[in-house]
């Protein structure tokens, strides 16, 4: 299994009024930690749209366990264990140091041609990072 | 089973470069079809929060079918088929009139008391509106 | 002067803890504002886009006069007092029935070439459109 | 004059489809860039608000120069050139290393008592760390 590590701390934009982070911005968080976890592999994803691929979330579910507040330092560890045939699979777990794991989450990607809109399969460049990290 | 129906127009900045809505939007989506329903049926959230009530989401399920772009009018249907113990789920289903169903998705709130923040009942005035028309 | 209302209500997702509106936020009221005014006068701005020209935000400014609460009405007032030479200048107005104006903005627009990513004229159809109810 | 840099990178969420920020973002970028200043000075904003005293924003200037794209590496400048009397002036330089300056804006801060939501002094804890730092 490839796993990522990425740190980063709650804005003061992401709160809400509940004094907490709003839940919209999870999404948020899954999409800067798997870019995250691509680059340190070497993989550009600017570059793969640029190359006509285009990798939309097509499902997604979240287990909202620990609230996150305004500050908190929070690590976001980004897990893949398969290779993607049709379609990319992507766990999370967020957690804080003080209060362990406060977030769960399953994203799904799939792979997109930019110009027909139609899935197609995934960049060669991401098999093959993927397989040599696996 | 208790269905509000809610339209909207997607926003420009809703948009990401991939030409559509970035998936982070959907979840406020769901929250304004939601409390536009509560609206409808005589629940006041704002009230509730002021009553010591919060209804954060604890669980989040999302299938992207379809893209939605600028401009586009859509259609959300929230729908409710129980009356909330410990928890309160809903449903939703997000259409336009030309590409039918575009993407659905299930989300969970729990009852939590603003001062302990710990799980509570739901307040009578929600299970009292719900069951009168469920 | 051309000016036009708008009217809507603030989502919970707008909300900081601060227990208002996050003032990240007036960029997209402002927005979706001058793009219901513009589809009120016939001017679609999907098109102008597919016709190849962007009109990005060139020039903001903003006073926050009172804050704007979760599930408040309130009106957009959009004004634009002279034609687009090489860019497009609109003043808004926020206020609510009970509390009067609560913010004010400028806004400038540029017009850019989405090939050569240069200004350049604005649209005719802008033009005419803005011309025959200024 | 007090002036602090910070370096940050440009999220997908943060485009839009004319295939750059969405100039929403800025405002988050300022906010994101004046707290990592106030933390670099043992200022913990968080702290402020526990003690009553909250900072919303009053004022806000931008001007959009050059286009920011995803992926792309920024360094936001923040500068506070004299102490907080009734509010707290920042003005910010955002730039790249290959393209200079794409941004500038300038942002007021007033100083708001929690309970009575009116404006009250500055904290004693932000003039001393400005002063010492000025």
């Amino acid at each position: 299994m490839l796993t990522h590590r990425y740190s980063a701390r709650v804005s003061y934009s992401e709160t809400d009024q509940m004094g907490f982070v709003h839940h919209s911005n999870y999404a948020r968080f899954y999409e800067n930690a798997r870019w995250e976890m691509f680059r340190s592999m070497g993989i550009n994803y600017a570059q793969i749209e640029e190359d006509g691929v285009l990798m939309p979330v097509v499902k997604m579910e979240a287990r909202f366990i620990q609230a996150l507040h305004y500050d908190e330092e929070y690590v976001i560890e980004t897990q893949i264990s398969k290779l993607p045939q049709s379609v990319l699979e992507l766990a999370y777990i967020i957690s804080t140091r003080e209060r362990g794991i406060v977030h769960t989450a399953k994203v799904t990607l799939a792979f997109i041609n930019k110009i027909t809109q139609k899935a197609c399969r995934p960049p060669v460049m991401i098999v093959q990072k993927l397989s040599t990290n696996l």
